[in-house]
């Protein structure tokens, strides 16, 4: 029998999958599961983006550009400057979702057994995209006593070797909610060119701040184009993550023309979704005003429910929509399952994430979960009085 | 200043691409180019696909299934069992177009510096798709002079080494347009369950045969089911290749859970497109009728006129919309580019891909290029003849 490839072994099954049978075990039970586990906004998308397609006219639906529609990078390019940000067309080729640009921004810069740092807890499926690069991720710690914000840059420095090719960061932070501050960023920015390293910003969450804050992307740096990668996705920002349209950014035109290379090579992206993401643009930024009070809410009625858990931590989120608990119990793997294939208070329950699949150092988080505040506030209560509740049954076992 | 990858650095370019900056020239001169290089084909999608997209009401464009929508798996399982292939919904995942397939197949069974035998000429992104991958293509010459048929099965074992776990096949063939035969495809099966490989069928264009020749999937030979990996797509079946949606199939159960890893981390095909592509498989027979009919003349025609010219060698293809040819001429690569660049007969010229591009070996097939027959008949007359014009006047310089 043939065997499958070593690559194809080591690639990480998601921290969320695993729990899926046991949901389906809650639903077979009759409880009703409140998720408190996903990353899948129930905002509405824009009309006039799911619009645009109805009206798309179209006899044969042929490849688009490799870098996607030019009418679609202008609009864009225009959009980026509009938000301060100094980008022109040819500096963006669109990806089959963020996803994709990830995977070409690690295959444009490293090699098998070159090596990335990120900071962690992280996106789980970095794990993924690393290991099917065949590239290691070097963990560096970031707490959540200080909120997760930026580890020492010593830390980074310590890690540092001649295998190293870039730093990665999520901004505003999937799973962690941190908004990294224009200080923080300068000082990455300083340990990329002082270490000649690619600066790998995935941005997905930009328009997700909650307190006037403002997002200092990568792209904003001066002296940093050669380094600077941003990674950037319709998904959250439209609450379209179905269309699978993101891209990649970045001044370095090597770095482009080597990311042209790849997008060359799977010939275009979904051509439907380019339709729909370019009149996204047009979006009303009313929309987004809407968006985001009612993220904001969300998120202060989750950390209010939150905080009247007894030796409950957890760090108040200044971006994207989740956030990283400290529960009062051992293991938060066994609880999750626990929560879907035992416990139901009068016939409901949650599903959380287990934070250890979005840490890559073993042992680490096991007593986190990530919590996503993609349901409405009444469920959101509900949820975690449901979770106040378990986690009494749970200790008292 | 940060360097890019090796694996960066070693992409290829598109063989078609390198002239892109010639056509530019044609076409600044005023000159009409008749385009034989391309496939993408000229045929209206079906209207029911369309439609499908028009009439999807949605509110939040969510993720599907990282496999893709049940419902569509079930239906394409119908599809394939309708043809004669015993394909299981679970054996299916829905991937973002063929070229993801690929890079799943390749993922899921190689590892850097591993080997893959692929009879050469080859479509030109599969070195996209090793490369990124670490996977070295190793070539088994097919020739024009028996058509490209199989190369004799003794040529494959001598290549076989420890590192290879796979052979990759396209059935009908691009760039060469040949069908194998029921005997070859044991062949190969044969071969691969010696040697405990992957029999990687890239079939995308199985539904374009010619001469009533059935054509004979990997999926159809009992017993090989835990080696044989399909390759599908809707982008030539249905003339949408915006699209972007293939599968991978196999009955390997390791393989396909393998696989699934590598779709849960960029999380699923796009939806918009998955929409279209459910819908399609309603497309009535008499689409395909008359579209096979449409491109056996368009074949019939290219073939016949080929031959007018002295000194061209070309075999007739069986299947897919593509043949090589051999020109009397000693370098396509510079002739092709001369064609764009510095000539043209009454203000129009044509434009080939130079099928060395098509070979890994080098130093092979440099006097052919790839014609495809996406034209219509009196266009594929006229750049035939504007073809034979150009030989003469090249070969008189
Ligand atoms: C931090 C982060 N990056 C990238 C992605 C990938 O998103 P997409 O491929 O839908 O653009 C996600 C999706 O959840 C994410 O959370
Ligand atoms: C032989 C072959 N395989 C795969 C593909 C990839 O097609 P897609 O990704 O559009 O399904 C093509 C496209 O031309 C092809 O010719």
């Amino acid at each position: 029998m043939p065997k499958i490839s070593k690559k194809g072994a080591q690639m990480p099954e998601s921290p969320i999958r695993k729990l899926v049978p046991f949901s389906e075990i809650a639903k077979k039970k009759g409880n009703k599961v409140y998720h408190l586990n996903i990353g899948q906004p129930d905002i509405k998308t824009p009309e006039v983006a799911i619009n645009a397609v109805k009206n798309f006219d179209v006899e044969v639906l042929e490849y688009s550009h490799s870098a996607g529609f030019e009418s679609y990078r202008n609009k864009l390019s225009a959009f980026y400057k509009k938000t301060g940000l100094p980008i022109e067309t040819e500096d963006i080729i669109i990806t089959t979702g963020g996803s994709e640009a990830l995977m070409f921004a690690m295959g444009s810069t490293m090699d098998q057994g070159d090596e990335i740092i990120i900071p962690e807890p992280f996106y789980a499926n970095y794990n993924g995209f690393s290991t099917s690069s065949g590239v290691n991720v070097v963990p560096v710690i970031s707490s959540i006593d200080s909120g997760f914000a930026l580890p020492p840059i010593a830390d980074f420095e310590k890690l540092i070797t001649p295998k190293t090719k870039a730093i990665l960061i999520c901004n505003p932070g999937n799973p962690t909610g941190y908004l990294y501050s224009k200080e923080e960023i300068m000082q990455l920015a300083e340990i990329v060119k002082k270490h000649d390293l690619f600066l790998i910003a995935d941005e997905v969450y930009r328009e997700f701040t909650y307190d006037g804050d403002v997002h200092y992307s990568v792209m904003n740096i001066p002296g940093l184009e050669e380094n600077a990668i941003m990674i950037d996705s319709v998904s959250k920002r439209y609450s379209m993550c179905g269309a699978r349209i993101g891209c990649i950014v970045s001044k370095n035109k090597e770095l482009m023309a080597t990311a042209m290379k790849f997008a060359q090579a799977r010939l275009s992206p979904p051509t439907f979704a380019q339709v729909a993401s370019e009149a996204a643009l047009d979006t009303p930024q009313s929309y987004f005003d809407e968006v985001i009070s009612e993220y904001r809410e969300r998120r202060d009625t989750l950390i209010t429910e939150l905080n009247k858990i007894e030796g409950v931590k957890v760090a108040t989120p200044k971006g994207a929509f989740y956030c990283i608990a400290e529960l009062p119990i051992d293991n938060a793997d066994q609880f999750a399952q626990w929560l879907l294939e035992s416990y139901d208070f009068n016939g409901e329950t949650v599903m959380v994430a287990p934070a250890a699949g979005f840490y890559s150092t073993p042992g680490v988080g096991l007593n986190q979960v990530r919590i996503a505040y993609v349901l409405k506030k009444e469920d959101l209560i509900t949820a975690v009085q449901i979770l106040k509740e378990a986690i009494t049954v749970y200790n008292a076992k």
